[in-house]
């Protein structure tokens, strides 16, 4: 871009394109406008998370008195674990700490439990079934039977209520005596620390306690529901080592889907289908036809890819040793930023013209930019339609909830025949923030991205965003049931990705003014730099409120906690695998 | 460097090339000594730190027991400043807190101390003065004068004894009541929190206290001697932009200190000498003179050169906001590093040839590692007399104290009267971290980047590293008093540079290989990952116990501290110029 080296005569047409000028103008008001945003958004959902901390009122939230250590040191000769974790806390907080959970390795006793209450579903099943079918008119009733062999499919036939209770008794006190061992023998180097006090356990899990800082590191005890037992165990430095593995991982991905993407776009066109495909002609030439494959047929392709990452991110993101469940979810939502980011919507921008300007990018790895600037008017059609699309079908989808519902008379129908198998059926889960988040960030993008070269675009993003905050308020508050709460943490992971898409908005009308040769190019300089210092500020500002609970907080409306109360939190954390009266969940 | 594309016939020839693998071998030994040798100080120093953190017996630090508060909010409406503090703390820590220590502005109050304190000194000199003049025969004695004008030349002559009585008599009410309306009116937005517990005042300097995390910020107290008053007032975004601001005046300082020290190593040798001052010439032409100028002309210049920066820097670092005086020495010794990595290593290693390569690194940037590969040896003589005048002249200087010792010699003979101003002669001061540590870390990194290809260089460091433990050793035991102690903080800082000067001295090897050609040079690419690799675990490792102090380690050797010497610790930051028995040093 030689634009600052033009002639003066150049200059002085040049700066009187108005039309630039306005676009000047319209990338510095909609960026202001995401600052005031973003900054509101910030302090309103600070004030959430701060109200979220100081409640006791709504239920006791045991994660506010406990802490999760992790790498505790090999036992000393002549001690056991249990003693080990308690004598090193109660000696650093005499008067504070309660009692200490050292976590197991649950494997064997969660199979045998998950048997267990398989077999206990089963049972009630059957029964349910027979007086069901006594009801049905014959009064001796039908009596289920079901076969032993591999999936119920084969090997012989027995009656399912005798085979069943004849299981459970069989199992209960296998699992019995696995508890105890597992509770005497197969503890692990991590363990959950109750304190009497919320202050003090929100300032114990920010303190360095071992002078090895690889030992004994502490952090804020996740919500019971959400634990991820398997993880706790894993070492500091593996923790390390799996994380870079997993982002290389993640990388390579990112680099190597940009190839079939790139196919993706460049083969579902119309043009290319009928040269490629002859025999389609026929078919496509339909007008009806023609016009929902030209709309439709490019997007879908994108959905149904998009819609195979999360599981497999969602794992790798588990992978990394990471102790709990929204932070893992946090983890893959960003995974899958990066990927729509780099690969949807660039890799679809540019994608587009991918064949013929290969060449360029290899001889001037620099043209990427000014690329960019070239190729996205020519892709406005596209992500038009996907947005609406997006709209159309997906919220349509959400707020009917079509699909949930005839699965549930389905199965209502033919399947459940107690009272807890219909509530499982009519269950709706979660707000799967995981996935959703990057969707509505990759919208975003293409909106911001969008919004000053094709305008059209604005009212479609004002649709779909407008439609989701009705739609998702209602779908959050009266329809999903959460299985977390994450405290707002999603926030300040969300807040770095909208003002990425902020950022690369601007860098995008950079690069388009660098290919109008547009002189007034640089005022976008500024601002780009005044959107890092936003987010600095942003961060230095609010980020570390969303890491740790401060003390402050911690001790608003704090009163002692009775004995009581203390043993019902302690209890909380006790999986349900290793939960029984008999046992008490006390390791021995 | 198309060293990968060469033919095989080359690639062959190349492999033989005995020189070059000996220096590839060397290069992995030097690393792998390094490696090892900076992992066991690292552990070394943690263990003295350790020790250093739980020692309660040579005396009391009171340190251990404060914290420091900055970034208070505003007092609300009937309250002090002090209530607002104690009230703050007390609930937080009901059973822990001790008391509070809020900062005043003593700008004014420490202007009249110093005066006083002036005064009271001039006036032991006098009575000393008339006592000696008594001894020396005369049995009425001189009574000493002195005038009251401008620095003691112009004026009317009075009686010094008198006149300073008369002085002190005046000045002293003043302070008093000024120490009065300071305690009371002066108080700023940091305090000073004391604890009983080493163990909580360890946590709570870890911990977030306020949601809005730029208020009540908290820290570990500084000592007392090392507190820097001024600074603590300074808000949390004003920290942050002053950081950014010297930054950048620095970088600029680096940028633009490259142009005279290019000059002087340029022009300072004898033939530009001779060519530019062509009158020189029949001086420059006696033998004598000629050795002596061509070994130590430029070396000379350098060293004066550098000698003038330091107190720059400091006054910088100080800026910043930092409120202790071995965290500025620690900020300030860094960024002279910079300057000397920079300015002077590379500066005067491709300076030396600078005027004629200049234009090869305009047209391709990418040309300076092998320009620095290209360059080193033909400087290697510059830097092997830098060395050696280094531990010449430097630690002959350093043993033998001479120049401290001709000052105090002066000073006792005609300015000394009293006991007390004899004493303050021969204070040896502090050993001077902020300057001596980047001397020897240029020396170091000169010796690392020279010893394969001119071996030479090796003796001369064994000789000033070896020579330097021996000597510094003793200083600091027996000569130098530390005007603070820092815990070891210095180290992690010391670390970090060591090891940037191991990777340049990799980069160096791998562009000399580059400029010879060598099949084999990215054999280097490994080492120089391997030390990132190795920097990275040692910074997980052992770097956050150097910034927290760890619970454990804080609990050590701790008992119920008696009321009394909390009485004690309090009153040790109590600044000298507030401190009186009548006053007591409690804010009322």
């Amino acid at each position: 871009m030689n634009t600052f080296r033009e002639s003066g005569a150049q200059f002085t047409e040049l700066a009187r394109s108005p039309r630039l000028w306005a676009f000047l103008i319209a990338t510095y008001w909609v960026s202001f406008a995401t600052y005031y945003l973003l900054w509101k958004a910030y302090k309103h959902v600070s004030g959430l998370r701060a109200d979220a901390l100081m409640s006791h009122d709504v239920r006791l939230k045991p994660e506010q008195f406990a802490i999760l250590v992790r790498d505790i040191p090999p036992i000393p000769a002549g001690q056991t674990r249990q003693k080990q974790v308690d004598s090193y806390f109660e000696s650093i907080y005499p008067k504070t700490f309660y009692r200490s959970m050292v976590v197991t390795d649950n494997k064997v006793v969660n199979k045998l439990w998950k048997e267990l209450e398989g077999y206990k579903k089963k049972l009630a099943h059957a029964e349910a079934a027979y007086a069901q079918s006594k009801r049905a008119g014959k009064p001796e009733g039908a009596r289920p039977t079901n076969r032993i062999g591999f999936l119920g499919l084969i090997g012989n036939k027995v009656d399912s209520i005798e085979y069943y209770t004849k299981k459970i008794k069989e199992v209960t006190p296998k699992l019995e005596s696995e508890r105890k061992v597992t509770l005497r023998e197969k503890q692990q180097n991590a363990a959950l620390v109750f304190f009497k006090s919320r202050v003090i356990a929100a300032s114990a899990a920010q303190s360095l306690h071992s002078q090895m800082v690889d030992k004994w590191t502490v952090t804020n005890a996740p919500e019971p529901r959400q634990v991820i037992w398997t993880n706790l165990k894993i070492k500091f430095y593996q923790r390390q080592v799996r994380q870079y593995v997993v982002y290389v991982i993640v990388a390579l991905t990112i680099v190597f889907f940009m190839i079939p993407i790139g196919f993706i776009s460049a083969l579902t066109t119309l043009e290319n289908l009928k040269k490629y495909l002859p025999f389609l002609e026929s078919i496509v030439n339909l007008d009806a036809i023609k016009t929902v494959l030209e709309a439709y047929l490019p997007q879908l392709a994108l959905i149904i890819f998009l819609a195979l990452l999360p599981k497999f991110l969602h794992f790798l993101s588990k992978a990394e040793g990471i102790p709990s469940e929204s932070h893992v979810v946090r983890a893959s939502s960003g995974k899958y930023f990066y990927f729509i980011v780099l690969d949807v919507f660039i890799g679809v921008s540019v994608g587009g013209t991918l064949f013929s300007t290969l060449k360029t990018i290899e001889k001037d790895p620099n043209s990427i930019v000014s690329l960019l600037g070239n190729s996205l008017p020519l892709n406005a059609t596209f992500f038009l339609t996907y947005v609406a699309l997006r709209f159309f079908v997906g919220y349509g989808l959400e707020l009917s909830r079509i699909v949930p519902l005839i699965i549930f008379h389905l199965k209502k129908k033919y399947l459940c025949k107690t009272e807890a198998e219909v509530k499982e059926a009519w269950l709706p889960g979660d707000l799967k923030y995981g996935t959703r988040a990057p969707g509505d960030m990759l919208i975003f993008t293409i909106v911001l991205c969008y919004s000053v070269m094709a305008p059209i675009i604005i009212p479609f993003g004002i649709v779909y965003f407008g439609l989701g905050w009705l739609i998702l308020r209602n779908q959050a508050l009266n329809v999903y049931v959460p299985s977390y709460e994450s405290y707002g943490r999603m926030w300040p992971h969300l807040h770095t990705r909208i003002l990425a898409a902020l950022i690369l908005h601007q860098v995008t009308m950079f690069g388009y003014f660098g290919v109008k040769k547009f002189y007034y190019a640089p005022f976008l300089i500024t601002l780009i730099i005044l959107s890092l210092i936003f987010g600095f500020v942003c961060h230095k500002k609010f980020y570390r409120f969303f890491c740790d609970t401060p003390l402050e907080v911690a001790l608003h409306d704090s009163k002692e906690i009775p004995n009581n109360n203390m043993e019902v939190i302690f209890k909380s954390y006790i999986p349900p695998s290793l939960s029984s009266e008999k046992i008490d969940g006390v390791p021995v």
